[in-house]
């Protein structure tokens, strides 16, 4: 139970996010969240290309969508003309979870409290909380922080 | 093991927050984290009273600082005259985060998994979800979502 509870913040997180990209017109998610700040839709993919690194990080397989980390990862060139559209970004965030959640429900809750992919069995026993919930949670609260951001939004909306 | 996971990552985000009021002079707080948004020392004072808030809530106890109700409920009338320094706001942290801390310590897991103070015994029955340890993970997530917020405060400093 204590890991459905953790399944069940993540998948509400997912949700409102969701939600909050089908708020208003496509044109608004090109606005920055603040002066200065990332694009929403940018944020959107960014969100995408982190949760989709769970895939492996979690020992579920590979990527669905290596093909948007050159937006998101250092010293990479990229340029918004061809950067998805809101339409293939929303349609990838479903996607993606969908087949996260599959996962999430089949994996039994010992193996959630086992080592991720990224951790040595030494670093892990010195440091059992180096598991895959701590990782989930971490996700979860990573889209909290993003939500925070993409909260700014809104006022755009009025001009 | 779980519920530690749960509460490392509640620790975590104390933590974090911490850290980012220690980070710049206090006049830097008293900014607004974007144009026409909350100020950051704002953003402080109603983390604190919403996690006081979970002493009653878990059935720890009373609130340590009923005193701050009045700055962030709805409707009621204040002025940043007699809003707490900053100084006042870190030290609340801190000691709500310890007190927190013993409280979440103390809870045997299958408590954790019990109801919390808001629900009724018949909703709780329908949906086992609302549990303590879901208010715990769903106000680490509030911590990421303000801390997703405060992190624009950076370019301030160099104005």
């Amino acid at each position: 139970m204590s890991i459905n509870t953790a399944v069940h913040a993540w998948q509400q997180q997912n949700k409102t996010i969701a939600a909050l990209f089908d708020k208003y017109d496509a044109e608004v998610y090109e606005h920055e969240v603040a002066p200065g700040r990332n694009r929403a839709d940018y944020l959107l993919g960014h969100l995408i290309a982190s949760n989709d690194s769970l895939l492996p990080l979690l020992g579920f397989g590979d990527r669905l969508f290596p093909e948007l980390e050159k937006y998101f990862a250092p010293n990479t060139e990229w340029s918004y003309d061809d950067y998805p559209t809101l339409a293939e970004l929303k349609q990838k965030w479903e996607k993606l979870n969908n087949t996260l959640s599959v996962h999430f429900n089949k994996l039994p809750a010992n193996e959630w409290l086992g080592k991720h992919t990224k951790v040595s069995e030494e670093d892990f026993a010195t440091d059992p909380l180096r598991n895959k919930l701590a990782v989930l949670v971490g996700r979860t609260i990573h889209m909290g922080y993003h939500l925070g951001q993409l909260a700014f939004l809104n006022e755009k909306v009025a001009i």
